[in-house]
């Protein structure tokens, strides 16, 4: 097949550092341009020594008229908020963007200000498609402003919605309580992400006020055709990599058997190449490096609940991985293309 | 004061050396005697070379008239099952047993029996006492025989209990979502607990079937005084020590301020020695190594939900430090003795 | 290209399982057939769920026919003893036998005796080629029978040969201490390898008496051209994978500069599609799920020392990536088909 | 006992809480100031939760004269330095001094300019005494100055002063590996401490450099009787706590059996109450929150060589729990005292 062009623009995160290790083994693809604000003038291999021999681009200063020279897809890997002036300049400039950040995935700009303050660039919300393959796969197809799911809510989506949709439980009351590893926060040095700090122990953070809150809830809503107003409560863990959801619903049957949710996910799932249903509980520690999720479902029936689980890689199906099936699914090019990778276990 | 003498039996799994640890600079005792069936004939410090320069003494196989002749107060830290016909002769024999295995928690012979299988000895059950100082002190003064909580059940209760007699929650609909480290899971291996399948992951075990939970219902029943069946997930996560419960509750009055809810938990342990309600989430890597419990909670107004926390490392006010704490209060001395340690932090 | 049909005999340890991952993309074989003596009619993915989706080979018993009928090419990841009779009957019926067992990787049967008792087919022993393409690329193309090396001779051995061959260092006196992640013991729980144990600590094992030390002599003597007896000691670190040898070596002259052994090492290795000499001290962290080879040289003037370092993840160019390195050597095929990923950093 | 008044200055680091948490429980002395530039004004348990119930002192700015009226003796926790002119002050002050940086532990001013930096105060060089009292116990009582040696020194000069000492290995060519928790680089956040980079991976650092290494060649060119120039490497792992020192030297006796190097050290050390000879490889993870030293020794017959180790928490034996140590040894109390807990394992 003939190579399209790509840029990752903010290169010198974990998030670009994903990107980078997954798009240098694409077949589709050749990786022509990488921004780096910071880090301009450094080569990717430099700043990231697990790319000696894979990645030896140098990093730039952003520059659309560069950006747009050199590619025909952009992925944007910036702060929450940096985002839109970058997409703005790419997307006039003929470029498909798949933007990482929050900027893009809330449809509603009023949801956004609350969580986030005012949206700088409202009118670009419409346009802008979540990029799940699996919940938005013929949106995807030809989109140009592509808004890649946050981490926690790619690993509460995936494991909710199908039971939501199937009204297999209640859409009010659902309880997320969701654990990460630490690469989610970022690779700027904080005490609250210093090894000794962390290390060897666990604790929740930004308690019922985490801002992946509403994209969760956009999304279940759609799939429940009613309002979702969810707890959701994320924890750190002493681990690069990962997340798992726990999630807790009623039932809208208290007597249904577990086989019942476990067989309406696998229905939702049948065909999907990086969705699987297990009955054990889905352990993080299978899916490092790759873009699979695993979900589960189980019934507490002393207690009339419904556990389901989802897990997933953060930075793969939690980010890079997710934003390249998306462009794969933009360009048409079957979903799995240089995703085939199983999770390095152990 | 005049030390009193005490055994370990079972010294040789991890709340075994903990015991031991504690024990040897507890200044109201002295440890004369241990006990470890497969271990016969080993030093405590050649098992176990954190206890070298600290406590020499030579386990011995199991005999009742042995350890009564040697002690007044002896720790079980036996398997599941294998306390009840130690704990009686040893009762037989006059001695004070505090009891760190699941056999004599439960009040009902019938719950017992639902979890794990017909009871051997349910006449003793009525007069074991619930070794948890913070709800059971006055009882536990001269008791004869304690069974010393769950590490669970202690991360759980002492979060939750507070908020149900304050009637401030609802019992019904308790979800309990909690995270443990691996020492939990004991000293023998599996390769549930072999370092490279968990060391770099999270899953959930056992769910909505952990034996735990009764024992967590029937504190929480009481504190409520109403029947509590709720939802528990232990989780296994990639560390040694410590354990964070995470309890979801509905709030008895949806308008209440968080500020209500930290107050009645430091009302109720106002004058605690090792209970303290902090307003950060609780971190377990803050308890490392010492008897603290720190517990706090949050509202959700959006969703109308309180979340609440309990942690704790599991092997001290999970195990061995709440067993050493009752003891305490069974002779009659002042909690803290032996106790006073802080956690070990980083 | 036409798709080679490849088994793997002992599928169901670390080793096995990452050769299904790395088979399982290479785009010149085929998975035909899996072996796995305990785990037979068990699924690759049902014991391995990283796999879903990718290996849904069912394991079989061994049966040298069914293989044969199967497959041409058959790894063997098998214990140390254990491959010796299962290699000789693939060999019979004509299969190329990459074998990643310590059974064929010492050229003299004396030495393999001294360290492991008596050879059972030391009359195999010549044919066999040892598998490390950097020094044996030659033979290995066409080579019936290759020892994939060992993880700590790997790492230490690419570290050391050049300098050795380029007599920039003595070849007496070396000194060389590594440091490795638990997946390199294997996937059978023992106490050794339980979580509790070594999670949060650092231990050496097998002091001047690890079974790897012959196996880097060997190939260090042929570089050096000179006899090496080394002091060998491994250390196990509380992580997964990677291995990093710290090695130790007078120079020949004490007055060079580092720039005389990077240089020799960049000369060695340039057109090495696997081996990077870095400026920076080696990190496992950087290499993890790949086959790279991070290797580096420091001179202490003050001591007159040379340090030399080489990391690698240990299942990777430590065990399964090297073994798919060395079978496209014998096929023909370019070194790096199917090994292209970076490592999976963080 | 009569309690001494004591001071921290510089309570907000990892040194800093340690000393807390060993002074909290120290029966000699009663805590009655702390000193943190950054966190005047916080409560020690507010900085660091580990220590709610224990201390809940308020730092301070630095004021030598408040610290003179509050203490008798006063620990220093401050980086690297920074204590030379507050030693001073509270030198003039009356009040001993315990330090913890580097500033004092050099006996040569051209040893330390040569690795630090011109020395502000070489005047006060020679009156220090390096509180180790293991070696320099009899210097310490009524000392003035003290300069607690550094983590990596403990365990390696208390590894191999005997066996230089006895004439056993030769002074010359001495390799030291090393390796040590994240805690030893401090609380303050960088890239190289970053949970996500070093959580899962091992490097070394300041290769052939390290400020520690003038430190031990100080200490072992005193128990040679002869000068030591050694390589040392210094490596990070993923752990928090904990330093092993791997040293190999040259036998001056190569037929010389291990129990010889083995009696050695337990001759030297009888009668020490925290240094502890083993004979299975020490492991950092039975010492973690305990004073303890455990030391062993292997002779390699075919290398001629023999290894060494040395193992400590480096917070504890390694920083403040020495300096604890010395200012017993100081004030005429019994060593252990405060010191008695066993490692906290697992």
């Amino acid at each position: 097949m003939e190579r399209v062009a790509v840029a990752v623009v903010g290169a010198s995160g974990y998030t670009g550092v994903e990107l980078l290790r997954l798009l240098s083994v694409h077949p589709g693809v050749t990786l022509t341009h990488l921004s780096a604000h910071k880090n301009a003038g450094l080569r990717a291999d430099a700043l990231f020594p697990s790319l000696l021999g894979r990645v030896s681009l140098t990093c730039q200063s952003f520059d659309a008229d560069q950006v747009a020279a050199a590619a025909r897809v952009a992925f944007l890997a910036l702060p929450h908020g940096e985002s839109v002036p970058v997409a703005r300049a790419l997307l006039e400039r003929g470029l498909t963007v798949l933007d990482l950040s929050a900027d893009f995935r809330l449809r509603s700009a009023d949801d956004y200000s609350k969580w986030y303050g005012p949206h700088a660039a409202p009118e670009l919300l419409e346009g802008a498609v979540y990029g799940m393959p699996e919940l938005w796969r013929e949106r995807l197809r030809g989109a140009r402003l592509v808004a890649v799911p946050g981490c926690y809510p790619t690993a509460t989506i995936l494991a909710l919605a199908p039971l939501l949709a199937a009204r297999l439980i209640e859409p009010a009351g659902l309880i997320v309580d969701a654990k990460s590893g630490a690469s989610g926060a970022g690779r700027t040095p904080s005490l609250g992400t210093h090894f000794s700090e962390i290390g060897e122990g666990v604790r929740a953070y930004k308690v019922a006020e985490h801002r992946h809150t509403p994209e969760i809830e956009q999304e279940l809503a759609r799939a429940a055709g009613a309002p979702v107003v969810l707890t959701f409560t994320p924890h750190l863990l002493p681990m690069s990599r990962g997340i798992l959801s726990t999630c807790y619903a009623t039932p809208t049957d208290g007597e249904r058997p577990r086989a019942a949710y476990l067989e309406a996910l696998r229905a939702r799932y049948d065909g999907e190449a990086f969705v699987h249903v297990v009955e054990h509980p889905p352990d993080t520690a299978h899916l490092r490096g790759g873009n699979a999720v695993h979900v589960g479902a189980w019934v507490d029936a002393r207690a009339r609940k419904v556990v389901v689980m989802g897990a997933i890689d953060n930075l793969v199906k939690g980010a890079a991985g997710q934003a390249v099936q998306a462009m794969n699914a933009v360009l048409g090019l079957p979903e799995p293309t240089g995703l085939g990778g199983a999770g390095v276990f152990p």
